[in-house]
């Protein structure tokens, strides 16, 4: 018997490294830009608001954002990108879709120990093919009995979009904030002493808390 | 009480025409190619060709297509390509996602005659946002109570793939064939005389078929 018969994790910036890949690949983009004369801070803002208008239409995903790519290298060369360079951001995408996935710190001691008394799963924004691969590159399918995609329309970030639906449920939610946060997705985290809400540093102490929520339950 | 508590509908070319929007969007890029001297032939057959080596990194779905789309007419203009059909492509697919949802026929009929008895739920590959919005244009939104999006990594058929793993699960399928199939999906339908395998030619058969079903459970 435990408190916890279920619990669900976010998958990307919570079990494994994301944003910073999608860095690496925005960084690409600008070195290849660069050959045209185009700087990284025009690519930077170029893309957010390519992206921000593409959202509607194209969804979040690393597909969505490689189209938001080509869109910003035709616009920002007034189309002078050749078809090689058009075939290199595909290539950039590719990459970043093939690239190992890195786990986050304490993520395979935290899942291993919560596996054998709790049912683990994944809810995601994104694609459900590209999270499962993920998931098996990771090394811990064996952990998780489901993966769920949830959409999310509405452009709310992902404290909003994970964090408060769940306490509107009444479950329980903790939040480990990542190191970067992309910037669609900036927002404040509930107040300290929202009922059932827990910020932890590390995922290693996630064990630890549910521990002292069920003695007390 | 029913023998059927719940009835799950493929989406794309089961409730709304779906292929031959690709169709539209393909005839598109091959008129915007005619111009470099490109044969339709030529780009039938090319983007077959990426589309098959990018399934296993891209998978399904529009976006993974305007990205076939653009490769293919790098390689196949050579590079010669414009910036500004870069954008033109882009552009086919901003229409295709926003085209109308046509149902097919005996659609809206079948499913108000099914939704008070059953509950209704749509299982599809694609993208989960995609099908959302798609099902919320429909006007059938009121009659699915969920959207459950699967994956497909092995390219199998749309036969095989919504067809035999629900016979394996013991339950009952019906297959009504679509008048164009995309040429990654051909598959042979099961013999007829497969238990608890059903075919017809059209959706409005479908409440007959369930009723004399029950007749007989």
């Amino acid at each position: 018997m435990t408190l916890f018969d279920l619990i669900a994790f976010d998958a990307d910036d919570t079990l494994w490294h994301n944003e910073r890949l999608y860095n690496q690949t925005q960084t690409g983009l600008a070195d290849l830009l660069a050959r045209y004369g185009v700087s990284k801070k025009s690519v930077d803002e170029h893309l957010l608001q390519v992206e921000s208008r593409n959202i509607r239409v194209f969804g979040y995903g690393i597909k969505s954002f490689t189209l938001s790519m080509i869109q910003t290298a035709v616009e920002l060369t007034e189309g002078r990108i050749s078809g090689q360079d058009v075939l290199a951001i595909l290539d950039l995408a590719k990459t970043q879709l093939d690239a190992p996935v890195e786990l986050l710190e304490h993520v395979t001691e935290t899942v291993s120990r919560l596996a054998p008394r709790h049912r683990l799963m994944v809810i995601t924004k994104g694609e459900l093919q590209d999270q499962e691969n993920k998931m098996a590159r990771s090394g811990l399918g064996e952990f998780f009995r489901d993966i769920e995609v949830v959409s999310d329309k509405t452009r709310e970030s992902s404290l909003r979009s994970d964090i408060l639906p769940i306490l509107e449920l009444g479950g329980y939610a903790v939040y480990v904030p990542y190191q970067m946060t992309w910037l669609h997705e900036a927002a404040e985290a509930p107040a300290s002493g929202t009922p059932r809400f827990y910020q932890l540093e590390h995922l290693s102490q996630l064990p630890g808390l549910l521990g002292q929520l069920e003695a007390q339950g």
